[in-house]
């Protein structure tokens, strides 16, 4: 409990993450569909799958340096990976990017030691301000992203050629 | 008959649309779901559907002539628009890229009338090489893109910010 406690202090004092500006123009390294965003059944992932039928898509990119990370398997400070989720909405034949959900940030980040050495940030919708995941990285983020590994530094994906 | 034969012949003559070299890195425009590639129910589609049991996702990628395009609702000459399609496989709660289908180019090309001004070519999975298109742009590629309409210059896809 004191360690935890000091963990968590020590992050708070840590600058918040910027919103990525200009991701949108940075590598796009894949895309992927997934039937709803959390994993678990809960209240709260029933809401998600009722508000997003036909699940979420999200477009990974990365900046230069994370570029960088890919190739040596080492991603150096300043690193950042983005995941652009939209609800996919149906159009004739297939499904489409709807509306945005949230833009996933994730920074390398050395001194975010109970994360991988990553900081994390959602930004909801298409707002700059409003952040879904403020001091809760370690629940709503670094759970999932630890089965990553550390021989992967954290990371799910591969840049596709 | 007289003219269809005429605009062939001079298509015929027109150069090879070339590889799009580097377009991984060219700014990614949006990314959809499809079912199968081709909207018929005949065998061809049959067999698509049987290699591809969970559809196939595109990303749409554009240089940077085909921004200004986006931006202007003119697509200049040189603007290249590219679909890379990806057959979509299970993953743990969801879909990801699998095999490359192939790579969809479309190159703004004014002397092109009988396809909208635009040449068409289809580079099968990774090849450089292996063009699915050649002399059948009209059918293979415009019948569908016609209905994107004169007004949008046959472009079917927007920019998403």
């Amino acid at each position: 409990m004191a360690l935890s406690g000091g963990l968590l202090a020590e992050t708070a004092s840590l600058p918040e993450v910027p919103y990525p500006d200009g991701f949108r123009r940075w590598a796009h390294v894949a895309s992927a569909v997934v039937a709803k965003k959390m994993g678990e059944a809960n209240a709260e992932a029933e809401k998600e799958k009722a508000a997003a039928p036909h699940g979420l898509i999200h477009n990974l990119y990365a900046n230069d340096l994370a570029l960088e990370g890919y190739r040596t398997g080492h991603f150096p400070e300043g690193a950042v990976l983005i995941a652009d989720w939209f609800i996919l909405e149906e159009t004739r034949g297939g499904l489409k990017q709807g509306p945005r959900k949230s833009v996933d940030v994730m920074v390398r980040d050395a001194r975010r030691t109970e994360t991988g050495g990553w900081a994390f940030e959602n930004f909801d919708q298409n707002s700059r301000t409003q952040r879904n995941v403020g001091a809760n990285a370690v629940t709503s983020c670094f759970k999932c992203h630890q089965f990553a590994g550390p021989e992967r530094e954290f990371v799910f994906s591969t840049l596709r050629p």
